[in-house]
């Protein structure tokens, strides 16, 4: 990733990388990715292909490009795409700064699609044929490298390999009249999920030689290896996570997801105010029974550019900036540049709050209050999303635990909301 | 519904009722229904039971026996659980008030339970044995009556239903070895999904004929009406919100679906102060845009309970009061003690927003917020969401109509949100 951060889901210690234990792993293979994404998206009951709609923003299909583009042994992304939306897909790549992804044109169906990406290999002499291709869906956005490599790993075994997941429901048959057939019976089958990853000439060959019904109505490349390449895909379980948007729900389900993944760490900056040292030693405690990773930073420190570009690399976005009073937001003002400057916001909104202690009296919509929301308002427009937050200081030492408390509480419902529309406000703790 | 309002998905118009066109069917038959709700929940990955988990504060199981419950022909709701969380049950039956369910002791699996709630209607001689037995699920919380009538009409006439969903993922079999055996024609196959509905005689004698194998390891009540009563469903296409909460990301999708349906309307309350009724009608119309429905009263109106009661009948769950400045917050404290005395909030959190038009430089934190914040405090352990918000009050229509704006997107954000952190907060449009 050069874009300087990147959405990845966070392993138990709250966030991994790909220095993190076991993610070393190479398959010593060359390895490409194919993502059909020529779907018309008439499940989700509406105009947009669902690869396309928008979560947080972004559209789906970006956080999918991403999810192959974080593992460095993805030679090539080809992302194949029905002609009407080449536009589309190409300022995609270029807003968020997709590397490694090649757009090609897809085909009238799914299996057309992956044909068309398959293709891009064999006549583009610009583009190393890989030994492996990953196969897998624009919609599901939450694959982990864990399940990748393990896949790749089986292909470069069996020639074949696929996700595979418990079905939800039992499958059943249905008689011409719309009755009951037969059910199957459910612990026998699986359902068939992604990624799925084959040695390219096992899929190019059974691509090949597929018959127009096959190319037409099929749905499944395993199948197609089985078939023509007479080769019987290893099936590998894969998480509940790598489940396929196909309904309003997932998208909602999806958006969740995310906004759990982006509020597991949070970044405390004070400036060397005592009571702003004091206070944020307090918030970092009292945050960490809420989120799952706190770190803290001095103002000084966050000016050295190189300090705040690692905890955005170390999946941070949310930050809290502690100053003294209210009338004191210039180290908001600078934090905001430091953190326009890095970028990071193109993938995903940061959140930004400047904390104040003071007397509720003094907070008193100033002029200063005033700045702060046209800052706020103009920040946004960058994808960064600053809220204010009273901490009424106070000496007695129960009550200011107290306060902390419903600080923290606050903090955690902004970080994991996200919202828009209360940019700019003051909340008071 | 005897406890007040209840939560129910809108049809096109914003809202629906038993009134609504096309509800007032009625399948002439007896009809009960059966909830099997024994499952351990060990796919959530969590320690509760997925029916019992929270969603909004309130347990999916009382969304899912709401829905049944709304439904004045379905006679009784046979809620069939597990031994060590029949207290559990009781409790939420009588803290959300439901109606017309009795509580079964569930046998070791999905159809043990099912056959155990059967026996209600058998060995209880309260328990009147229906013509037609509803079988559905207790994490399928977003069934329409609709679909049920659908597939009871269907039982009476066929001797079981069942309502399906085309197939999202294919289906394979696999080889002893853990490789691909086959895959399924996804366009041959479908999805078993709830509800289904079955003359009562024929299921139950299904039941009573079938082998342990089937009570312990079977999963589809459809099959057992085929197997031993010889009969073969119909089969109904369901919408896609039948689908059952399986993991983490369905209790998140099922959170938002509700979210969606609860903030569907608004209601907008004023007092006859000559600015708050200006402001009133200019919120409604900007509301308009970013809310399904929007009703306005005034406050006198509102002292009338039954107004109110109606309004809270038809769905309404979100209040907007505005009265001139931030000091006269009486009509807030009395539509509060009104609401209170609904009880409408028990099923479902109600949003209570006070407006206030006013200079900023008055609105500072004078005692008056003080009790504000106390008032909202203390209504939220009534699950009334209060929060405060002040419009700046401005001569200029067209600067009015810019700050109506964003006073509506915070409203609606707020609505949308439901969020309990930000209770008692004042926002500034």
């Amino acid at each position: 990733m050069e874009s300087g951060a990147s959405l990845q889901k966070g392993s138990s210690d709250g966030y991994s990388s790909e220095a993190a234990a076991g993610s070393q792993e190479q398959p010593l293979v060359s390895v490409s990715a194919v993502l059909p994404a020529g779907g018309t998206g008439e499940r989700m009951g509406g105009g947009t292909p669902k690869q396309f709609c928008r979560i947080l923003g972004r559209p789906l299909i970006s956080y999918t490009v991403q999810a192959l583009e974080r593992i460095s042994w993805i030679s090539h992304i080809i992302v194949v795409v029905s002609i009407e939306n080449v536009e589309i897909m190409k300022s995609i790549v270029k807003q968020y700064g997709h590397k490694r992804t090649i757009i090609a044109e897809g085909g009238t169906s799914r299996h057309r699609s992956i044909f068309s990406g398959l293709k891009m290999f064999v006549k583009n002499s610009l583009i190393q044929k890989p030994e492996v291709v990953i196969i897998h869906d624009a919609v599901r956005p939450f694959v982990e490298k864990d399940i990748i490599f393990k896949v790749v790993m089986a292909a470069k075994e069996y020639g074949a390999a696929g996700a595979i997941r418990p079905l939800v429901s039992t499958v059943i048959a249905s008689s011409p009249d719309g009755c009951l057939d037969h059910s199957l019976d459910r612990a026998k089958y699986r359902a068939s999920e992604m990624p799925q990853a084959f040695l390219f000439d096992i899929i190019h060959q059974a691509y090949h030689q597929c018959n127009d019904y096959d190319l037409d109505y099929g749905t499944e490349c395993l199948h197609l290896a089985l078939k023509y390449s007479k080769t019987n895909a290893k099936l590998i379980e894969g998480p509940p996570d790598l489940w396929k948007v196909t309904y309003k729900q997932d998208l909602y389900a999806a958006e969740s997801l995310i906004k759990e993944i982006i509020s597991q760490q949070v970044c405390v900056i004070t400036d060397m105010n005592e009571n702003a040292v004091q206070t944020g030693f307090l918030l970092h405690e009292t945050l960490k029974s809420h989120v799952k990773l706190v770190k803290s930073l001095s103002l000084i420190l966050c000016k050295d550019s190189n300090h705040l570009q690692n905890i955005l690399l170390g999946q941070c976005y949310n930050f809290i900036c502690i100053s003294d009073i209210l009338s004191n937001f210039q180290e908001t003002q600078q934090l905001v540049k430091i953190l326009e400057k890095t970028n990071a916001s193109v993938l995903s909104s940061i959140v930004l709050i400047s904390v104040h202690m003071d007397d509720l009296e003094n907070a008193a919509f100033s002029s200063e209050m005033h700045s702060f929301v046209e800052l706020a308002k103009e920040v946004k427009k960058k994808n960064i999303f600053l809220y204010g937050l009273i901490i009424h200081y106070q000496q007695d030492n129960l009550k200011l635990q107290e306060t902390a408390e419903t600080a923290a509480t606050l903090i955690t419902a902004l970080i994991r909301d996200r919202n828009p529309a209360f940019v700019g406000q003051l909340l008071v703790a």
